[in-house]
This record gives C-alpha cells, structure tokens and sequence, in this order.
C-alpha cells in the first residue's frame, strides 16, 4: 500500500505540471486532528481547474494515480442525479487499498466553495495566491449543539410519531416498512438524544463521528449492549423487542436530558406507548 | 374506532361548513384500489383553501375531527427544515386509533397540485366546478421501472462501491457507521435488484410498496429467510455474515436480471469480494 507522503506526492505533481489546475486543497479526515489516522482514510482532493469540461472527456488522465480496483463518477450516473452543480467527482478505490474522492471545481466558484465549506479543509497548492488568509482546518460544525426547548420536543415528537408508523407496519406484517422506519427516522432520533445527554454532561465541545461512530466510547458497557441490541430485527418478536427497548431508552435519555436543560418533557411518550401496548397485545 | 364513513363524514362536514375551503381532496393508500383496506390507513386529505394563515393562527378549530394521542405540525419544527413550500400540514393519531395526514394548500396552487401529484388523488368536494376533468386515481408512478442497461450498472456500481464504506466501518471497529451504509445504500440497493428481477418475471406493471413492503408475496420462503438474515446486525460477526449474504443475493438476482435483459455483468463484484475477503481475513 503506497504511504499518505507517496499519494501526496502524486496529487500534486499531477496538480503542478496541468496548467489547468490552479489550487488544490485537502478535505475530510486527513485534516482532522481529531481523527486517528488510519489506512482507510479516504483522500479527499480538490483541484480547482479552468475547464472542467476538458478533464471528463476521457479517463485517461487519471491512469497516473494508480491501478484501480474500481470507480464510480457520481455526477455520471443515470440511476442517481447529480447533485454537485458544476462540479464533477471521481470515487476511485485502488488495487492497494488506497481511496480518492476527487473533486474538479470550476476556479470561478473558489471564492463560493471557501465562504460555505465545512470548515475541515487545509490548501496544498495556490499557483495564483488565490487564497490571503490562512486556512485552519476545525470540525466544529460536527460538534454536538446544545438542543433549543423547541428542537427538543421536536426530536421527542419525531420519535413518538414515527413509532407508529414501527407498530403499522409490524401489526400489518410488512416488516421491511417497519425496519426503514426503525432505522431511518426512529433510532437516529434515540442517537440524537443520547447524544445530547452525552454533550450536556461533557460539554457541547466534540463531534461524535459520521453516524455517530464514536458513541461507544461514551458509553457503559450495559448501555452499549442495550443499544447493540436494538439492531436484531431479523423476525416480527425481534423487531417489537427492539422498538420497546428504544422506547426504554429514549425515556430515560430524555428525562436526563429534559432534567439537565430544564425543558418540559412532553406526554407523547405516554400516549404512544399505551398505544403500542394495546396494538401489540392485539397482534402477539 | 370511527368507521370510515363517520371519518370522511367530519372532513367533508367541516369543508362544506367553512367557506375558506373550496376544494378537498383523498390522496395516499385510501385511494389505491391494490392496497388492502385496513384500519392503519391514515387519512390523506387535502384542504384548499383561501388563506392558510387564518387557520394557522390556532389549533381550536381541530378538535372537530376528534380527541388526539398526539400532532405532529411537520412544517412548524425548528429541528426539521419545512419542505412543502405554502402548504402546511397535520400529521394527528386520535385515541379512537384513526389517523389523518391534514394538508392545508393555497387554492391558487391547485392547478400546480393537479399537475404534479403521484395519480393517487380523488376529488371529494369542488364548490367552484375547478376541476372539469374525470380524475381516476391510479398507482402507476409507483411500479417497477425495466432498468435501462446504464440504470443496471449504476445499481451495481453503487452496491459495490458502498460495500466498502461498510467494511471500513467493521475494519475500523465503527460499527454505527458501518450498519448506517448496509442499512441505509447497500441493502436498499439489493431490494432494487431484487424487484427488478422479479418486474423481469412478472411484467412491470406493479408496485412493490413502500419500503418494498410486499416483496414477500414474491419470494420462496427461502429467499425471503435469506434476505431477512441481513437485517441481524447487532454485532461484528453478525455484519459480516451479512454482509456477505448480501453479496451472494445481489450476485443472484443482478446476474439473472443482466441475463434477463442482456445487460453486461460488471466486474466491480470480482474486485470488491476479493478486497472485502482480504480485509475480512486480516481482522478477523
């Protein structure tokens, strides 16, 4: 597996000897110092060129990064619809583990990229000194914010609400409806939550990941286990087990977090686990 | 619990009785002559009125349609962006265990509405003779679609290529981050392979459902065991397992659907298996 000093190397001699390409930058993880660095760190490039157009007449040119085990080109694609405006992306996974995520930007659109990127981007390469100021990468805007009253209930009232959507769908005996619904819009509510309390009692200072990938480390190993174990929905007595065990669970973390911050917890929880009890002494 | 006729009786009552209301309309399951009737089926109704905002101002004038479990006002969160412009909506779960999914759209957007809607619309009421053509509802903008040969390959390229945010999640000891991509792109993709080989079989002149929820009706009971096997992910062996159960299904069905309709087979599962096995072998 070429090292991160190799890949590097060939980012930018590539970026410096293409007179098209006029700034590169660095996203994502790889300047993240809050990440540990590991081999499956994507790298996520910018080359921000004069003619992008040029670069997608063919594929050649991207040859010289290194032998692929396979591509994807997301803005290319009939099945998904681009979602980049004018920019254009290559997700190349190669044949020694290393993986890019490039991105060719229209020049004209730097100043539009700097004003509304996350914030986790350091600049590799400037040939025209676009760039004035000095650019230091944070992921703040990952960090857990402190819930409004408002945006509490609302995360309350998502889950309850959608809940019964959990229990149609198992009183129905369509358990794929009730899974996408479990995992889609119930549990990451719980995660929402549990984050909150987490951030309410360690400050609102840290991101807890993608997906909230982080969470373990924040957590007993009870209250893992018991999270673990809300994602064993293979069968309909699975499936209700789980969604009792969210409900126990976003109880007790909204009721810390309602305590912590002094907001009003709200009586969905009452009404929509009487609800499902009923349904489910109903279907058992 | 209130019949449908008593349901349907309150919404019209209190249309013909308000004069803000000029048109009202059923969309959803309760128009789709291919969906069974069944208690769940919420209530879609649309309310044209006038001027929303007067019926904003407060929530007196719901309790008409009966004593609630609970409301949900989904363009009035502030945790949740509103997404439906003008309109606005009332999601409500009364205690009788009916349920009605209140939209409340701006008479002058009726045109528009009509123009764009899924075909699962039934006029109820038209004081103004708006509408001067039959409108028959039907669910066709729902049935499978006969994949075009590039559709084919971007449903492969996206199952494969996401496979290996998955196993970089396990690789990585991240499993949230690892369920969230087979939960939320890899296995979504599957399905989509799965009905289109079945459309393949049967004609594509029907719906699978949301969420594929009758996808059953169209596999053996082992197929239906095998895919429900993937959604046991409540630990590290148990996403590989399913991980490379998804694997073997969407070889199945995207081989028969390439052979069904020939397409070309890609070659990114040859390389991602190889890639996902090195990795699997090398932490296990």
């Amino acid at each position: 597996m070429r090292s991160e000093q190799e890949m590097m190397d060939i980012f930018l001699d590539f970026a410096l000897n293409d007179e098209r390409i006029r700034l590169v930058t660095l996203e994502g993880s790889r300047t993240n110092r809050n990440i540990p660095p590991d081999n499956f760190q994507d790298y996520d490039i910018s080359y921000f060129v004069t003619d992008v157009e040029s670069f997608k007449e063919n594929d050649q040119w991207l040859e010289i990064f290194g032998k692929r085990i396979m591509m994807q080109k997301p803005e290319d694609m009939e099945l998904f619809p681009p979602e980049l405006g004018n920019w254009f992306s290559y997700i190349i996974l190669f044949e020694d583990g290393n993986k890019l995520d490039l991105t060719l930007i229209p020049i004209r659109e730097a100043e539009d990229y700097f004003a509304n990127n996350d914030g986790l981007v350091k600049v590799l390469l400037d040939k025209d000194s676009f760039i004035n100021y000095k650019v230091t990468p944070n992921d703040r805007q990952y960090w857990i914010k402190r819930p409004t009253a408002r945006e509490f209930d609302d995360c309350c009232n998502e889950f309850w609400m959608v809940s019964t959507y959990v229990v149609k769908g198992l009183a129905r005996n369509e358990i794929l409806f009730a899974i996408d619904h479990l995992n889609e819009i119930v549990r990451p509510n719980l995660l929402r939550m549990m984050a909150w309390h987490i951030a309410s009692q360690k400050g609102y200072s840290f991101s807890m990941g993608k997906n909230y990938k982080f969470m373990k480390r924040y957590l007993s190993n009870k209250e893992w286990e018991e999270l673990m174990s809300t994602y064993s929905v293979n069968g309909y007595q699975e499936m209700w087990k789980s969604l009792f065990t969210c409900y126990a669970l976003f109880r007790k973390y909204s009721k810390a977090v309602s305590e912590g911050l002094a907001y009003k917890y709200p009586d969905y929880d009452e009404g929509i686990t009487k609800y499902t009890e009923g349904i489910y002494c109903s279907v058992k």
